[in-house]
């Protein structure tokens, strides 16, 4: 069975969206990375911090789902890491109204021993240098390690990021980012320039237009299921990547082809998790609706055409 | 073979795009839809008005397309449409600098007798009037009527759109076009309005996103081929209508099915159009560069997936 090492925020998110808001819920990058990737039979480990403030219950339903929590320190006289956003009418852009960095300040990450030797590393959305940190505790050089980040540090951190960049395999980001990293307008030409920086795959997000994976000359376009409505989009970036990496792990297959599926699977648990708020939808998600909407894909996407 | 009557304006482009600007070109949308129609061998005519400033030559150009030139008026004493615009620099918004009617603005069109009973009719982006009068002239109920409009004919004579749209069976449109005329930002929500004002068939543009076909409860998504350099898009929109409606004429079978197919003819000759400027690429386009592309098109987005 392939381990997976996922390392990234364990959190309290308040969301505002067109639909209501929420208190404090349960949020983060390594739990949506998680909760996805346990819909594989994989071994995996949640590498984070938390204060002594995070409910039990919360742990305990990761573990429920089969993620290993033996990496996620708990501070006890610290604070965990807190989020608050609103989204707009669109739902494709969003204020943050407060970000409570807590123990996620001093956050050194630490793999636990049985998990050094893992194919398959996941470093969620977090400063580079401790993204970093992960992969130098890995024993041996990992089958694959899956990089998201985002614009933030490449405002503030862009040399740290650009190291962790270049020892990666595949890079997710989106689109917007894509172009800031680059100073390119055309995806093409930025997912070219960002292989150049290490990635031999790239994933563009673009949202409710789908995700590209890019690599050499080979791309392949999953578009997202058009949905009726988006409720919360929180954590949909990070599904999608537990969703790629989980089922790449649990097929243990890196070729192109397989990326192709893994891609699909990440874009078709991402369209469940906007369905409500926060990991709601993810913490109760059955086999036999998931593979309905993988059907409601291929309905989607799949064409047989001649030449002419 | 079945018979096409297009209707569009044949006209005047100046262009201004980052890479460069034209001098008058020809454009116009039944002279971009009429050339992606001829790839398809069908028998079809061009309805429209000139001035007797038109070039013989551009005239040529279209017939040596096999399109019927015909229903082309050519006012002696008046002037050729013109229409002048600057793209900015993401390519996707633009600047109108001058739009000159001229002829445009009292055209009757006049279907040649010998197409009033075609089997498909296209109704190029105009006065909603315009399109409508040419529906009345058909004898028959056309086996398939296509629709293209525009956000300003929602602004400037909604009642007449409102009236030409429940007479088609499809229509095209773009994304933000579909928003203002339903009020709804959801695209599946407003593929169903748009339905229930008629349209049996919604296509729904989203340029570089690619083009949703919607059908009663069927979705069918074409992604737009990743380009490494859109030149100029315009006549883009234009050229997958014929390459949609050209493609059905041509199977004559307008099963949803085979509309997926169509979508795909469409993005691809549309992935051809924005290469160079105006109508440049698609007046010598190799039928064996069409076939690699609608290859590379299906390498983009089809996969395998065995369910989970």
């Amino acid at each position: 069975m392939s381990k997976l090492v996922i390392v990234g925020t364990v959190a309290f998110d308040a969301i505002e969206t067109p639909f209501g808001k929420t208190d404090k819920i349960l949020g983060g990058a390594a739990t949506f990375i998680g909760l996805a990737a346990s819909q594989f039979d994989i071994d995996s480990v949640a590498v984070s911090v938390v204060g002594g403030d995070f409910p039990q219950d919360y742990l305990d339903l990761l573990q429920n789902k089969s993620i290993d929590i033996s990496g996620v320190e708990i501070v006890k006289e610290g604070k965990t890491f807190f989020w608050s956003g609103r989204y707009h009418n669109d739902m494709n852009t969003r204020d943050t109204l407060a970000t409570e960095l807590n123990t996620l300040a001093d956050f050194n990450p630490v793999v636990p021993e049985n998990y050094k030797n893992a194919d398959y590393v996941m470093l969620g959305n977090l400063h580079p240098l401790v993204q970093l940190s992960v992969l130098e505790q890995m024993e041996n050089k990992p089958k694959l390690v899956v990089l998201d980040t985002m614009n933030f540090w490449m405002d503030n951190a862009l040399e740290d990021l650009h190291k962790v960049i270049n020892k990666v395999d595949v890079i997710t980001i989106n689109d917007e980012e894509a172009r800031q990293l680059t100073g390119e307008y055309s995806l093409v030409v930025a997912a070219r320039k960002i292989h150049d920086m290490g990635p031999k795959y790239v994933v563009i997000k673009k949202g409710e237009h789908g995700a590209l994976l890019f690599h050499n000359d080979n791309v392949f376009y999953a578009p997202a299921l058009p949905l009726e409505e988006v409720f919360d989009p929180t954590g949909a970036g990070d599904t999608f990547a537990g969703g790629f990496i989980g089922f790449l792990a649990k097929t243990d297959n890196i070729t192109f082809e397989n990326m192709k599926k893994a891609v699909i699977y990440g874009s078709t648990l991402a369209s469940f998790c906007v369905e409500k708020f926060g990991t709601e939808r993810m913490q109760n998600l059955e086999k036999n609706l998931i593979n309905k909407r993988l059907q409601e894909f291929k309905q989607l996407t799949q064409f047989d055409i001649e030449l002419a």
